[in-house]
């Protein structure tokens, strides 16, 4: 335990932060390179599990084995939750079972599950060996929940106490099991005798309540019953909305089995974040540890994809290959339609994405936003089609060129609108995840909109 | 308070959850069209404000209108700092400032400010006139601090304690504080004889330790300092780092003026990500209250630009217009090279404005990530460009055509990976949001990159 008086000096400010994270990372480099185990020791003896990791991942990979073979130490379990996965699994390659069974004593069982769900099958056998009795039977019963569940993502470590108990009780209790309970919580969980939850009472409402209130008239009624099969989204949706700090998990037959908390919600929030802006984009995934490769493979499936509808953009483009033949204004100006469709549709179709992520996009106002959008694309295409067919009409000298442009204007951004909002709510209703696969069906539909409608109208009223 | 038996009855399962809110807009919406007042206020009774405050912003605005019109007390002050911020300004429109300040009186002071800080100066200094004058000074304060800094986010009620008290000392005076104690609380923070935070005590801790037990035995040194002026987002990151539940915010003297905690901090994270994400996408900002004209207004801008940007690239491909006219199959393969390009850089751009946002790209390892950018681009160029020549020699049976649309995808592609990294580093480094123009610079780039090359090429080499 550090003196109270002295922590002051060691105390991150939100803009000193990543300075003395930088300087952190030179000097390991440093150290790592003179192969100094003693010196990397004493430099990260006082630094949180957070900063440690964060340095780590900012290594290369050479520097990263290095650190594991001198300092296998280093990788205490708290250190290996903070890592991203691609980093930690880089670092257990390098580790022997042993030392990763004795790096999990320290965690708790969500924990402790979110580093072994990553480990290769042989490996994860190895380390559940090392592990004792009731950490494998724990281990054992989270990893028989799917990936990205509550059941996962639940710690079984958790306080509840009957509704006749009083605060007195409730105190007395804790005090008693003390290292048995988790190390944070925040609510105690009021069962009925079933063990079935009625509701909760905030720790802090303990605290300022006499000894001889009874819980049932702290209680706040549960709001929320998560499941071990639930998704992991729905219920962080559930936290974020009834501003939740912990709620329970319960079994089948509607036992608490376990305890979700706001911070491991966190993460979950910004790995569904993060998935939504990669899908959308077209990156399979990717963390700050890809090598060239694995950002390859994350792209090029998604680029072959996008090439395929290119080809079938320019397919529609041949069609008309006579009339840009004779006026090669039109390819001078059909790549404009083109890419104010593309962007526009992209707008729609992150609006709408976002919309259904955060449920303000539902059944019931659906209609009312698929108006909007389409509205929306025809004021948007009204504005561009002026501007634009001024341009055209002065660029080229040829006002029938303008009024062409302007009329595909309009009809490509209605069209953006409208697949903006109904690709992502079809993909959805589909079950599909309308963020993956949204952006190429809609870049499509307003490449081929774009193309065929100026390409076509150009061909009838210009030639 | 409910009967804790009844509960279960009542309580939200995930999956549930959609079709229960539903059911409650669809009969919300029924109740409004008959102007059935007591029927309304029976039908929310035993809602929670976050589900009242989702189907009103269901509802359309006549709709909202009649039901405040009706109903005005349904709009507690926790039903309005539900609210999103659209929604909530029309309804404030069709409050009296009385009925504002009266719903305002059961808020935390983090909560006040949220739902007093978007009213205009009129309405602002209307309400402020009937608030009590603690509450007033309260929120002329924190109004004093910027928008999105922790001083606007922080609730002035925590609970402190200094290290030589114990726990029994903690507990006896929080039961004496009762009722001036913040709603919830997670941490008491110890501190100093001048009112400095040394650091802080879960309350989980206090629970399960003898009364006996000095809290400086008990702290966890404060490994944050926050200040009233620093950015929400940079606090937000340092809960996210290091997994903090709740967190002092300090004045220029070092003593403790508030706290902010991680309910909080959840919609900081979930705001700035949807700032991230529509900023990528070209929208200023949207919500689901957004009617035609406010998404008109979000996207035209970023249309204007876009149109200027395709504009530039449309004046790239007339300066080949003589060889677009004697070989139009340069006109029909144009646009793949472009949207490869424009695909490819938008991928490596969301990756990393993603890796800037939660700081995994540093100026330590900024140069890595850029030589993986340039890496992945030439790779993704190479496959790209064997099938792409491959393809156009075999459609327009010119093995030449095929030479030249290849080379311009490993050129192209590699500009998109670096345009995709560089600028928004560049961006960054001037203090820019990188995600907000960086979109628009990097399909600039790529769409005249990928027209010059090709066409350029074209023109030397088949003509």
């Amino acid at each position: 335990m550090a003196d109270p008086t002295d922590v002051l000096e060691d105390i991150a400010r939100p803009s000193d932060d990543e300075v003395r994270q930088h300087r952190l990372v030179v000097e390991l480099i440093g150290l790592i390179g003179d192969r100094d185990a003693p010196g990397i020791r004493a430099r990260l003896a006082d630094e949180h599990p957070a900063d440690i990791a964060d340095a780590v991942e900012q290594l290369n990979t050479d520097q990263q084995d290095t650190l594991t073979e001198l300092c296998p130490d280093l990788f205490t379990g708290e250190v290996l939750a903070e890592l991203v996965d691609e980093t930690r699994a880089d670092i257990i390659d390098e580790l022997e079972p042993e030392q990763i069974a004795e790096a999990l004593e320290d965690l708790d069982s969500d924990d402790m599950t979110h580093v072994v769900e990553e480990l290769d099958d042989a490996t994860r056998a190895a380390v559940l060996a090392k592990v004792s009795d009731e950490d494998r039977q724990a281990l054992e019963a989270s990893l028989a929940f799917d990936d990205e569940t509550a059941g996962r993502l639940m710690q079984r470590e958790f306080v509840a106490a009957p509704s006749f108990w009083t605060v007195g009780n409730t105190i007395d209790h804790m005090r008693k099991a003390g290292q048995d309970l988790p190390d944070l919580f925040f609510e105690v969980f009021v069962v009925d005798e079933m063990y079935k939850p009625l509701g909760s009472v905030p720790v802090s409402s303990l605290m300022r309540c006499e000894r001889d209130v009874l819980l049932k008239d702290l209680i706040i009624p549960a709001k929320v019953i998560i499941r071990p099969e639930d998704d992991q989204e729905d219920a962080a949706y559930l936290f974020e909305k009834y501003h939740l700090i912990s709620a329970p998990v319960v079994d089948e037959a509607g036992r608490i089995a376990g305890m979700l908390t706001l911070d491991d919600i966190v993460d979950v929030i910004q790995e569904e974040n993060k998935e939504d802006l990669l899908a959308l984009a077209g990156v399979n995934e990717a963390g700050q540890a890809d090598t060239v490769w694995s950002s390859v493979r994350a792209r090029a499936p998604w680029l072959l994809v996008n090439l395929g509808t290119a080809v079938l953009a320019s397919a529609v483009i041949a069609l008309f290959d006579a009339a840009i033949a004779q006026l090669v204004a039109l390819a001078v100006l059909m790549p404009i339609v083109a890419s104010m469709g593309g962007n526009a549709g992209t707008q729609s179709l992150t609006v709408a994405v976002r919309a259904l992520a955060s449920r303000d996009l539902t059944t019931a106002n659906s209609m009312r936003v698929v108006w909007r959008e389409l509205a929306a694309g025809v004021v948007n295409g009204l504005i561009f089609a002026v501007v634009m067919g001024v341009v055209a009409a002065v660029w080229f000298n040829d006002f029938a060129l303008g009024g062409v442009i302007a009329v595909s204007m309009v009809i490509t951004l209605a069209a953006a609108g409208l697949s903006g909002i109904l690709i992502p709510l079809g993909l959805r209703k589909m079950g599909a995840d309308p963020a993956v696969a949204s952006s190429v069906f809609v870049t499509t539909v307003t490449d081929v909109v774009g193309f065929f409608v100026f390409l076509g109208l150009a061909a009838i009223v210009l030639l």
